[in-house]
C-alpha cells in the first residue's frame, strides 16, 4: 500500500488537489478550474488529471497513492458516494462521483462534505492537531460546521447533523433561508453581519461612514464594516460587537454541548484576525458559566484555503486505516 | 466470564439495583436506603449487600456476573473512578467508590455521571432500544442530559459536554445558578416551570387558579400548573405553552447539531404524558427547518426510574466488551 492519501476539494471555480504522507504531513497543494459547463465527466477527467499534475508536483509514483478523499458541498449522499445535486454544475443530479473517480484511478475513494472535510484538514494538520474533540465554525456567506469527536466526524442519523450554523440562538429572531428564526448565522456570518449593518445604516437615519456608503447605493462587506468601526463608525461598531457577541454566545453552546478542546474559526470573517478574535474572547469569557473556567481554546484555522483538500486526504487516510 | 452485568444507581434517597444479561435484557431491580450519615465504608457496605440481595432475586450465583457499573450524580472524575463530592453524603469527598467496590465484590467496576447512566439505559435496553444516536432530556429540577453516538457516551475533552440544560437560548435572559443567563433550563424544568408560573402569577395581578394558590402562599408544581391550564386558567395555559415551545426549541436545536434518530424525554415533568407531549411536536413541528421533514422523533422514556441502575449495568457491559 502506498504511503500517501490525496484529496481533492470541490469548488465552485477551482478544484483543489493535496495530499498527506502517512505521517499525516500535507504535500504541495494544486488547482484546475473547475469545468462548470461540460457535465459530469468532463469534472471526472479534470479531476483525474489534477491528480496527476499533483503526484508529478510531488514527485510521486503510481504505487506511493494509496486512496483518494473529495470533499464536495452538499447536498451529497455519503454512504452511496453520490452528488444529489450541484448546483453550478449541469448534470451532476445523483451522479456516483465517488466510484467513477475510483475507476478512473483504479483506487479505493471516498466522499465528504467539504465543511466536514476542511474541518478535517484543520483536525489531522492544521490549528487542531493533536486535540481529541474539535469544532469549526466557517464564517462566510452562512456559518458551516465540522465537528470532529475521537477521530469521526459527526455526520448524524441522517446525515444532517453538524449544522451549527443552524442553530437557533434568538427566539423568533432573523428569519433565514432554511425556514427557521433566529439561526447563529443569521447573526455572525460574514455575509450576513454586512447585511445587518446596511440594513441598519438605511433604517436608523444615522450619519456615518457606513450611512454614507449605503445611502450612495454602495454594497458593503464584513471588512468594510471593521474598516468602518477602526475609523470611528458607532454604527459599525455596534454591528461588530453585535455580531462577536452573538458568535461567543455559540461558542459557550459549543463548550456546554461538546466541551471541545479548540473551536477553529475559518472563512471570511476571520481575515479580521485580533480585530475579530480579541471582542469574540471577551464575550465568550463574559457568558461562559462560572462553574468551571474556560477550557475550550478558541483560534483560527492554520491551514486557509488548502484545509478542504488536505482534509478529503485526511478522510481517505482514516477510511484506508478502518478497513 | 459471566453473562450478566450489575448496575447501582446512587440516589440520595435510595440505591437503586439493576442488571442486564448479555443480550441486554434487563433482570429484576431492587433498592436499598441511602445510608447518607455513616460516611463511604458504610454506602460501599450497603452497595455491596445490594448486590447480593439482587443476585438472589435473580437466582444468579457468583460466576454469573462479569461486572459493576456505578452511577452517581456529580461531580465525579470518571477516568479515576471517583466521586469528587457528594453533598448529601458526609465523608465522600475525593473517594475511590469505583475501586472500592471493585475490591469488595472481586469484579471489575467502572463510574459513570447517573444522567448519563440513565440515558445509556434508555438507549440499549428501553425507548431508544435500535437507534445509532440518542439524546436524552430529564426534565426535574433542572434540566439534566445524556448523549448516545453509536454507543458510546459523549463526555466532552474534560468531562464538561452533554449539558444541553445549559445551551443559551434565550440571549440576556433568565439568570441561571450556572452564571449564564438564559439556559434551556430556566424556562423547560418542571422546578422553574413552577417558579416560572407563581412569580407570573405574583407579579401580573391577574386573577385564577394559580394566582388564588400563590397569593394563599402556597406552594405550586408543574402538575398544578398543568391542572390549572386544564380547568381553564389562562395564565397557566400561556406558562405551558412558553415551556413547551422553548423545549421544542432546544430539540430543534439538538437535530441541527446531532441529528439524533430519537429524543427521549424523562423526568417528572413526563409525567403530564400526552399534555406536554402534543403541544411539544406543535411547536417542534413549527419550529423545524423545511429544508427537510422533521427526521427525529420525540418520545417519552420507558425505563421509569429503573433506567439509571439499568443503564449502570449498560456501561459495565459496554466497557467489558472493550477490554
Amino acid at each position: 500500500m502506498g504511503k500517501w492519501c490525496v484529496g481533492i476539494d470541490l469548488g465552485g471555480t477551482y478544484v483543489k488537489f493535496g495530499l498527506l504522507d502517512e505521517n499525516l504531513r500535507p504535500g504541495r497543494t494544486i488547482e484546475l478550474p473547475t469545468p462548470g459547463q461540460e457535465g459530469p465527466e468532463a469534472l471526472v477527467q479534470q479531476m483525474v488529471a489534477g491528480v496527476r499534475q499533483l503526484m508529478a508536483a510531488n514527485a510521486l509514483a503510481c504505487g506511493d497513492v494509496s486512496a483518494v478523499g473529495i470533499g464536495s458541498p452538499g447536498p451529497i449522499d455519503i454512504p452511496q458516494g453520490i452528488i444529489i445535486d450541484a448546483p453550478n454544475i449541469p448534470g451532476m443530479r445523483n451522479f456516483p462521483l465517488r466510484d467513477s473517480i475510483s475507476r478512473a484511478l483504479g483506487l479505493p475513494a471516498v466522499l465528504e462534505n467539504d465543511a466536514n472535510a476542511a474541518a478535517y484538514g484543520e483536525y489531522l494538520a492544521g490549528a487542531g492537531r493533536g486535540t481529541r474533540i474539535m469544532v469549526m465554525l466557517t464564517l462566510g456567506t452562512g456559518v458551516g460546521s465540522g465537528i470532529i469527536i475521537d477521530g469521526q466526524i459527526l455526520h448524524g442519523s441522517h446525515g444532517l447533523g453538524g449544522e451549527l450554523g443552524h442553530m437557533i440562538i434568538v427566539p423568533d429572531g432573523e428569519p433565514c433561508g432554511c425556514g427557521q428564526k433566529g439561526c447563529l448565522e443569521r447573526y455572525c456570518s460574514a455575509t450576513y453581519l454586512a447585511m445587518l449593518a446596511a440594513r441598519k445604516a438605511r433604517e436608523s437615519g444615522r450619519e456615518g461612514l457606513l450611512a454614507a456608503a449605503v445611502n450612495q447605493g454602495r454594497d458593503i462587506d464584513a471588512r468594510q464594516v471593521n474598516e468602518a468601526r477602526k475609523a470611528g463608525d458607532p454604527l459599525a461598531a455596534e454591528v461588530w460587537d453585535m455580531a462577536t457577541c452573538y458568535l461567543a454566545l455559540g461558542c459557550v453552546n459549543i463548550c456546554r454541548i461538546f466541551d471541545p478542546d479548540l473551536i477553529v474559526l475559518s472563512g471570511g470573517l476571520t481575515r479580521a484576525g485580533d480585530d475579530l478574535m480579541q471582542p469574540l474572547r471577551a464575550h465568550f469569557n463574559r457568558l461562559h458559566w462560572r462553574l468551571t473556567k474556560p477550557q475550550t481554546h478558541l483560534a483560527i484555522a492554520s491551514l486557509g484555503a488548502d484545509a478542504g483538500a488536505i482534509g478529503a486526504a485526511g478522510v481517505a487516510w482514516r477510511a484506508s486505516r478502518q478497513h
